[in-house]
């Protein structure tokens, strides 16, 4: 009799964007002349550089013709042009040292964070941030490294690191040990970013714990100040703890075009339940090259031109689009006297609610008096609760609008 | 302490392909000279249809401008105008039911049949045919749902059904009962194909164990006979028992372009310890969502131009291309004296060695004498020894030559 994977049950329903997305059609129901601005959903809005458009037309046309078509990307991990251009662009040229082999090309983010812990036992303890991205937690509900959820949605045997005021958005190791440790830097959905010294206390807990830390880097392109660490690689001793995840997603507006890549160094080690070190690039790669096809030919073409100079050039314009949006919102919210964090170093503005309301008190005030769209904080955990994210992505004048709007309330 | 999940340790290394690489290259290192013929390993050779090639263009440059731009698939699970397209062509024209919120557009097949288990307790038995695709059970392996491997590579708690010369190289159903069972018609390796009251047996049996039957059908667009079923949702019951597995890989050459789906029908249903029943739809899509955030829009444009009627007739022309690849390699080996099997509703030749070789020493013949490189069928497992599988991928001139050098041997 086929059995159900019964951790599935326990997740708890995807509640967040479906109920977000069910009052905002409420609303337009009953205010169909209402001019609603979203500024919700984490989605890019801005078309792809032309340096990228012009690359992915020339690997369309190769497709077509015998004599430069392409079947498999051999082996799975990615073509050689753009793991070469990863490394010496994103690594070697902020004096990180990562090899090509370290390398693994995928499809996106969400797959890389959420397919990863699969290579580590199902007994390790999870921790995560207190507001967190939903997928580190759900994709290890499923795997059956937890418990039910509680009634307010935390799982038992997570480890929970509240993300505060008070500690700048920045958990700092907790004091009971975990094994697996997810960190996001520039974070989604506070905005905060970690400094040298802050992902340095981490890399040294994980050390003297024997843990792996799981580094969640998708927003690195948005850093503005020169002393933030990019990457965890920019910190002595990561190389041996942490695994690190990258996306052209936010970087350069491939939501829609999926190419994301993963770095798997070779010193990083697990143990056996006999105490044995076991190499985990190996074991990854296994498990990357028999789950996984490659990337489409099309779209790493496209990625590649990311890195050209032209490519380097237009995606800044486009990331300065979106760190104006996050200016704007900054500092006309903080003049409206809102204590407001992030979209300094990230495309997300994180807010306390005014009047002590709960976030979803205030998103329906936003919604129904501003006819503006923003996340709950609690949407991402109880930490969140009276909280609010605005993204930055959209145009100038809808932001404005927005902002006008909220002046007004 | 960070643990390794021990099931990826009982993996056996990825022999077949890496050693082939590895005789190739000794050979032609000893030979620069010699002109290699590859009819071993299943990667399409033709361009894409011009009809797809327009349709990818037409999405880079609507992926060029804000107005047209795209990001995230609304949800992850593929544009409704490419599931439409899937429904009305693959299911409705053949009197087979399919709902159009049952289909789940992915980035491979090989992704899919390696997923799919994830929703399935580890408690279940697998069952697969010997030889069999490696994913299937590699992925079982990794998923804890089998012991370690004996001497001939075969795992401690799966079911291997022998396909065989005397079954027409399609299995019965076991004696044993299995839970999980992995079918793939038209067959990779054998090119053995199921007749409607060979899978009506499968269905039975499934419906009579309570068992799943995974149904990989990525090779359907290479039947030829009007006889044989398609899709498993041709025969009666089958959308309570079957998930079927579909892919443009091989139908139209996206070997690099990644589109495949995945059909989880609302009426399958899997049990609780406690014998309560659950739906698999909505537990697959919360985990496609969850790990997975949709395939390229430049690929599912792509891949709709496929049912285009121009789509439709270039493709059917790429598809003629390899068969009759298939027919000649299939003729001359006949009249050489070969026993051969496959190559009429399957890109996929299977031949029994000469003079009761083994399937490497064949291998070894092949690539000495005749220099053309095929795989060896014990690679696929011990039932494939003594057998041996060419591909019709590639141009007839090569194939014509790899014949007349095997007859000159």
């Amino acid at each position: 009799m086929i059995h159900i994977n019964e951790n599935f049950l326990k997740l708890r329903a995807g509640y967040l964007f479906p109920e977000i997305g069910r009052r905002v059609r409420t609303f337009k129901e009953q205010n169909p002349s209402a001019k609603v601005i979203s500024m919700g959903i984490g989605d890019v809005t801005q078309p792809l550089a032309p340096a990228v458009i012009e690359a992915m037309h020339r690997a369309v046309d190769e497709m077509g013709r015998p004599e430069t078509f392409k079947g498999y990307d051999d082996g799975g991990v990615g073509y050689e042009f753009l793991r070469k251009a990863i490394v010496e662009n994103d690594y070697k040229a902020r004096g990180a040292d990562v090899d090509i082999d370290e390398v693994f090309v995928s499809d996106g983010a969400k797959p890389d964070t959420g397919n990863m812990q699969e290579v580590f036992g199902v007994d390790n303890v999870v921790a995560v941030a207190d507001p967190v991205y939903p997928v580190y937690v759900d994709t290890n509900v499923m795997a059956g490294r937890t418990g039910q959820a509680n009634e307010i949605g935390q799982y038992e045997g997570v480890v929970y690191m509240p993300a505060t005021a008070e500690n700048g958005f920045v958990p700092e190791p907790p004091s009971r040990p975990a094994d697996m440790i997810y960190l996001c830097f520039p974070n989604n959905p506070t905005g905060s970013v970690a400094t040298k010294e802050q992902l340095a206390a981490w890399v040294a807990y994980a050390r003297e714990n024997q843990a792996v830390i799981l580094f969640d880097a998708a927003y690195e392109a948005f850093i503005s100040d020169p002393e933030i660490p990019h990457s965890i690689y920019e910190i002595e001793g990561a190389r041996d703890v942490a695994i690190e995840f990258r996306s052209f997603s936010k970087t350069a507006g491939f939501t829609g075009v999926r190419c994301a890549y993963t770095i798997v160094p070779k010193s990083l080690k697990a143990y056996k339940k006999d105490g044995q070190t076991v190499e985990i690039n190996p074991i990854w790669k296994r498990r990357h090259c028999t789950k996984f096809n490659g990337v489409s030919y099309v779209t790493q073409a496209g990625a590649a031109a990311v890195y050209t100079p032209q490519g380097r050039e237009q995606i800044a314009r486009t990331i300065d689009v979106y760190m104006t949006n996050a200016r704007v919102i900054r500092e006309r919210l903080t003049e409206l006297g809102y204590q407001v964090y992030g979209g300094v170093n990230a495309p997300y503005i994180w807010l306390k609610t005014p009047d002590g309301l709960g976030s979803w008190a205030f998103f329906d005030r936003l919604l129904n008096e501003a006819h503006v769209v923003g996340t709950p904080g609690v949407g991402f955990g109880p930490a969140g609760e009276g909280y609010f994210r605005l993204t930055a992505f959209g145009t100038l004048a809808n932001v404005k609008e927005a902002l006008d709007r909220i002046a007004a309330l």
